[in-house]
């Protein structure tokens, strides 16, 4: 592919390619956009079967985080790595060592955090070469819960538009996916008197549910159409899509899923069919502030970084008056709310040298 | 292309893309090997076809910048810049802007300087932005004449090993390009008491040696063939080819081209026909020496850059040492001169960051 070609349109500043012959690290780092501040985005490790495929990856999920960060109202601006290799067999201290220095010499443009296929523990020993890394062990920790906080205030604000009254209380709400922040989301949700519909294609995860919040556990493929208020996708991204928009017999979908939307159009589709859309990337930026918080003078506080995850219910909320306002679907409404806070800084600074 | 299968071929450590939407900058920035300090390397602007011929010129040229610091006995890596764009129609200040904010991302890690279609009051907008920047139009400035000094310096330590004597007196040495350094290559020459014959595909330039160095004016198809002492490629590169290999009638090639051998095997022939090569990056190195200078404690200084450029001389003997010491050709020796030198100090730092 041709990079600028794919650049000029979507407007990243910088794509980084970085390769280290001693440990073999080949990792590509792109900054979409640092109007609010140096970019911030989880390093993701893959066995990418080819370049192009982590190239259009590293561009897409780093305009991701402009738009997230944006609508956070974090100081941040957008910006993503990726490793290619497999995680399971390529990972050595030598390999994170030299993703941290290489994260160095960019001097604060980009920060680094844990993702898909890197941990925690990965992240400290980048921590070893560059003070630009969040998420270390000690201190912001897991973002599951942070995420699944955020994801559960976000739903509020969905059950008090369309419902008039924002408890959960004797609500069904019907969850794909019972990892980390499925789980984590379940138990807001059972506290508050949800009842549960889950699904994962791991039985024993599923299991946990049933015993211990009272859920009713349907087959992977059965969740898209099992009846609800609310249909959570916290799984695969891509899950509303040709095959399964007509499915879905909920009045909202609100989850932590990445890219729900395969295609703007299905989000148009929803509309149509009155079901009231989160968009994703506002609804399940928990995680990242609460890993943002880290930078705030001080250091990391959870009280502070929690109660700026509950803050989701209006930034929720606000996407649903500027889809009132501008009459326009609700995913559209999210894209439009980043764009108008980056839009009022843009004079502040172009291209951030940290 | 796969950049990762070239670069982890050739060592690369970064390729950076960078994009400014307000100006329409697309530069990549390629920065080969940090061993010995900062990648220092001019910035190119050319109107390159298409992504791949670009990043393929920016991936090659600055490998040959890493050689050529460490070889010059200078502190500093292998750097190089392109622009794409034409620079008779596309730049503007706010270009030159960006790009320098964008070599100030990068920390001191990259130090640019002008190159073809860039110039030093181009570098001088870029200084408005960062400090990471050579070749300014009130220090070392045009490197032309240290680059002809350099290879006058190196085609005496030629003809001391071919002559048994330095003194160029006598000695005919045809001059293939009458630009900067050409022309300045020339008059060091025709001081020295050798005859010139030279060829410019702008007859002005040629005429102007003919007029104040009393020099022999061919064609440019001809030069190949002129029986001379010394052939000076002054101009393009990859001029020993197979079309040309077999034509020389000379005893040393010396000039100050870049990248003079179209392949390596080139090399090989002309030692087969008794015919010394001064490897171009070891005897052109005078202009890096110049520029680098800048970077000295106190700033440029004209005599301290003039009294390094000149021992060019010595660069070129090592070269025709090891060469005698491993039995290998004088191109091959080059590669191994910029390599101990590397090797010994490998241990100092990897991924310098600034």
């Amino acid at each position: 592919m041709e990079i600028f070609d794919y650049v000029s349109e979507h407007g990243h500043e910088q794509v980084v390619f970085c390769y280290d012959r001693a440990s073999g690290l080949r990792a590509i780092i792109a900054i979409h956009d640092t109007t609010l501040g140096p970019g911030l985005g989880g390093c993701r490790m893959w066995p990418y079967k080819n370049e192009d495929e982590a190239i259009l990856d590293v561009l897409r999920l780093s305009e991701g985080m402009t738009y997230k960060n944006s609508v956070m109202g974090l100081n941040l601006g957008g910006g993503k790595a990726v490793i290619i290799g497999d995680p399971r067999r390529d990972k050595s201290e030598q390999m994170f060592r030299a993703f941290g220095r290489f994260v160095a010499t960019l001097g604060g443009r980009y920060i680094t955090a844990e993702d898909v296929g890197t941990s925690s523990a990965d992240m400290a020993i980048v921590r070893y070469e560059t003070r630009y890394v969040a998420g270390l062990p000690d201190s912001s920790g897991d973002p599951s819960p942070a995420t699944a906080f955020g994801v559960f205030r976000g739903m509020k604000a969905c059950a008090k538009r369309v419902f008039g009254e924002e408890s959960l209380k004797g609500r069904t709400v019907a969850i794909q996916g019972m990892g980390h922040v499925g789980y984590h989301l379940a138990r807001h949700l059972h506290d508050d008197g949800a009842h549960l519909v889950v699904s994962d294609i791991f039985e024993d995860r599923a299991a946990r549910a049933v015993a211990e919040f009272g859920a009713t556990r349907v087959d992977p493929d059965d969740i898209y159409g099992v009846e609800c208020d609310i249909f959570a996708p916290c799984a695969l991204g891509a899950v509303v899509n040709d095959d399964t928009v007509d499915r879905f017999k909920c009045r909202i979908i609100a989850g932590a899923a990445n890219n729900q939307l395969a295609k703007p159009v299905h989000g148009d589709r929803l509309t149509e069919r009155g079901i009231l859309y989160a968009p994703d990337f506002v609804i399940n930026g928990g995680g990242v502030i609460n890993v943002a918080d880290e930078f705030e003078p001080g250091g990391y506080s959870r009280n502070r970084a929690y109660a700026r995850v509950a803050q989701i219910y209006d930034k929720v909320t606000r996407v649903f008056e500027i889809s009132d306002r501008d009459g326009i679907p609700t995913y559209k409404a999210a894209q439009v709310m980043a764009e108008e806070r980056m839009s009022r800084l843009s004079g502040l600074r172009r291209i951030y040298v940290g």
